[in-house]
């Protein structure tokens, strides 16, 4: 077997995902994987693409991770428990591949699935795309789109926007290639800015909180990756209904940070995007989730507009805050590193 | 809905895929695809990279045929019947989409599966990434590598080296995004050229040929897409057996071709790779397949090398010939383009 060449890689990678999952892999070195199934499945294929989604210089860890949490986000929102994972991946010459692979075998067995299967290529800049297969838990319930109602309240899994922030952050900072890159001394507001930066690149599935979900008796859920806007409109237009968010209740990214970085946390909150917390019904009257985290943050209404009410009581449309995936994403602008610049001179 | 938007491209094809298929596409537009699945099922990943698998300006309906077709044939190897794809696009502004789903959705009901969701977002060059999950018949069983024994014959579903072939002659001409490109004037053999170019752009996997494997007692069988002598290695390092393969039976790509791009036929057929046939082993005395295109080309051995036997009864190892995908397309040098203009002086 050659160094380097993917036999070699292959053979490892079978020896690798039997050790770290024991469970078979027919489909690691293989032309397909089996698996014997029998009941209710979710499917979600996402990818990550250097220069769109990763930072060129990404510890390798580190994308193998946000693969997989971008993807697990998407079972969460339907109260999925995850299964078995399949990978296509292609990255240039030199890539450490290995460290990629553990760390994506590793976060497999952390949230109780495999690896299974996948393919291997060469290209000039790394892309990753991950398919999960996910069950539905036998006392469960697909979470959907359209269950929610006039007069559900609205409820979201965390905090807005800081992951946008940290994006912003990015910008400023090199990847090293291995862990998470700091933030730069220049800013004042470290620790958020640190967050931040964590938020963007390792964010965290709400699996749990999917599943708590769905244990209940009628809860309509999606993963809002794209901005509150934008995801939200999503949810009321697949259920036929309209929203009003209240921006008082909104947990938004650090407010000393984005006056460093010369950014509007509302704004962030509202679409800034890749929050990966699910945003979600709950009937009138109905408890609290469990999962810590969650917040009430506004109400279904009859009318149809998706609204957000200021302090004063004034209302705007946030239907189209957010990014779309056939665009550019908005805080890639040079913007905040001028902007910093400045206000470090 | 903003033109040219992902909502407006995802609300398309949600009407496209519905229309085409009669089916319901719970994953587009919606965080997951929701399966009821029971039985015994092959899941396969491969992705298509314009500069790696695909040439820059290919037609977007022969990219999209080409990875659905790349994907199937992992399916056939198995001797599985397609039954739902999941697709990861990634393409450049201005990349004509509508026309790649179109073909992707029509050449899945060719097929008779269905596409049940992905994911859009912009690169820039085109990425796609295909998941395939594919049932084994009731009658059927799985074809896998490792049921090869000493004595089996050897078969190959088609002729080989024909695809490496093409993708010589795809090195001499431009695609003009719109069908296949046309083989350049200068070459005599002109309809071997725009066979072998077919032959590397729209490969057809053998399903049909998968099936009729599965309802047999034991067969062992690969997708041969790396080359003859890597694929055949891999067979029979999982069955524990060698292989030797008679040269004289092998049908590989046109000599005339071959001699006008200084390319040898036989070099292209043991390991040039993207055949997209199935390799399979037989029985002693099992009845050839009936479906048309397949040849016996040599047996199964109890030494464990392989090998090939030229008409002068001469062995050779042929174990290596073929490609990696993490090193470079064997065919991708400048040579051909180079050879041809001396021919033509």
């Amino acid at each position: 077997v050659r160094s380097g060449s993917e036999r070699e890689l292959v053979e490892w990678l079978r020896r690798e995902a039997d050790a770290g999952i024991g469970d078979d892999c027919a489909g690691i070195g293989d032309d397909c994987a089996l698996l014997t199934l029998a009941g209710d499945y979710a499917v979600t294929v996402d990818a990550q693409h250097e220069g769109v989604h990763l930072p060129a210089g990404l510890d390798p860890r580190l994308a193998a991770r946000r693969l997989l949490a971008v993807n697990l986000s998407d079972l969460a929102a339907m109260g999925a428990r995850p299964e078995a994972a399949f990978l296509s991946l292609a990255a240039p010459a030199g890539y450490d591949r290995r460290r990629f692979l553990r760390a994506l075998i590793d976060a497999c067995a952390t949230h109780g699935l495999a690896l299974r299967g996948g393919d291997l290529s060469s290209l000039g800049s790394l892309s990753a795309t991950l398919t999960l297969l996910g069950r539905r838990p036998s006392r469960g319930r697909w979470l959907t789109r359209s269950a929610a109602r006039p007069g559900d309240s609205l409820w979201v899994g965390g905090t807005l926007g800081e992951a946008a922030a940290g994006l912003a952050v990015l910008s400023l900072v090199e990847c090293s290639g291995r862990g998470l890159p700091r933030p730069p001394s220049a800013l004042a507001a470290r620790r958020a800015a640190a967050r931040a930066l964590r938020r963007q690149l390792q964010p965290e599935p709400q699996l749990a909180l999917g599943l708590e979900l769905g244990r209940r008796a009628r809860v309509a859920a999606i993963d809002c990756s794209d901005g509150l806007g934008l995801d939200l409109a999503r949810l009321c237009a697949a259920s036929g209904v309209g929203a009003e968010v209240e921006l008082e209740r909104l947990a938004g990214p650090d407010a000393r940070l984005c006056a460093e970085l010369a950014l509007d946390p509302l704004e962030l909150a509202l679409g800034g995007g890749e929050d990966y917390v699910l945003l979600f019904s709950l009937p009138p009257r109905a408890k609290p989730p469990a999962t810590p985290g969650a917040r009430s943050v506004g109400r279904f209404t009859e009318r149809p507009s998706v609204l957000a009410r200021d302090a004063r009581g004034r209302h705007f449309d946030i239907s189209e805050r957010g990014f779309d995936h056939l665009r550019r994403r908005p805080a890639e602008s040079a913007a905040p590193r001028q902007l910093l610049r400045t206000a470090g001179a």
